[in-house]
């Protein structure tokens, strides 16, 4: 199968400076950190009408998450877990996904947001509004997960 | 910014042979139509304990999306939007995300779920768990698609 190409659109200011500063869950640090979604100039047209959503869907790179193994222990698993059964950065694809609080606009192009977890400098490549009524499934399973 | 490279995992298997053919929203068809996700054989040790999960997120590379314009005017919008502000498949980066149900394995690397609206033959870039515990935002606001 071909390579496919991406472009950041712009990045994703932090509070943290390496991986292991980064919190394991963003909703975890109390208060939650205010972080910033930088876009790039030449794409903030794309920014129209943003401000009408309360949450929004994040897709940067990981740009220092290193080989992908197809198996890890996470620190926290009782044993070896399939990459795709986890969340971890080290992935095939190293695509990450959070589902922000959108606070607004501190300036045109400056998104604030929380519930990020990941490390200051990472690209951003995508901003899609979140959809409760397609992405909200609140009964969900959450699998081996359920008794860390 | 550079370029950053990605390669499919495999891809997803559904009703649709064209664009024109997929639903807007994959939950609207009735029934729902069981849908396949094929992982390449070398991808699929990352499987392992995913069955464990009742609903998985499956990024995919919308491959028919072509050239992305920053604002378009969706058939059931009353204005134009910015492209963040909307799924539309044509986005700088057209990576989707569907949050399907997971129905388990029909054979080895073969999912089965239901949710998906792209058209057969697209290219999966990824499968994660989907965790309740920071995915689902039932509250969040459909902001300037509340009407539609």
């Amino acid at each position: 199968m071909p390579a496919l190409g991406l472009t950041p659109i712009g990045h994703l200011e932090t509070p943290w400076a390496s991986p292991a500063e980064c919190p394991r869950n963003g909703r975890k640090p109390d208060p939650r950190p205010l972080c910033r979604a930088i876009v790039a100039p030449e794409y903030r047209a794309g920014l129209d009408q943003l401000d009408s959503f309360s949450h929004l869907i994040l897709l940067y790179w990981m740009h220092l998450s290193g080989p992908a193994p197809l198996v890890i222990t996470p620190r926290f698993a009782a044993g070896p877990r399939g990459i795709f059964a986890t969340r971890a950065p080290v992935r095939p694809n190293p695509i990450a996904l959070s589902v922000v609080e959108f606070i607004g606009f501190a300036e045109p192009g400056v998104l604030l947001v929380r519930n990020l977890d990941c490390v200051s400098g990472t690209p951003l490549l995508d901003i899609k509004p979140y959809l409760p009524s397609v992405d909200a499934e609140p009964e969900a399973s959450m699998g081996w997960l359920v008794l860390r």
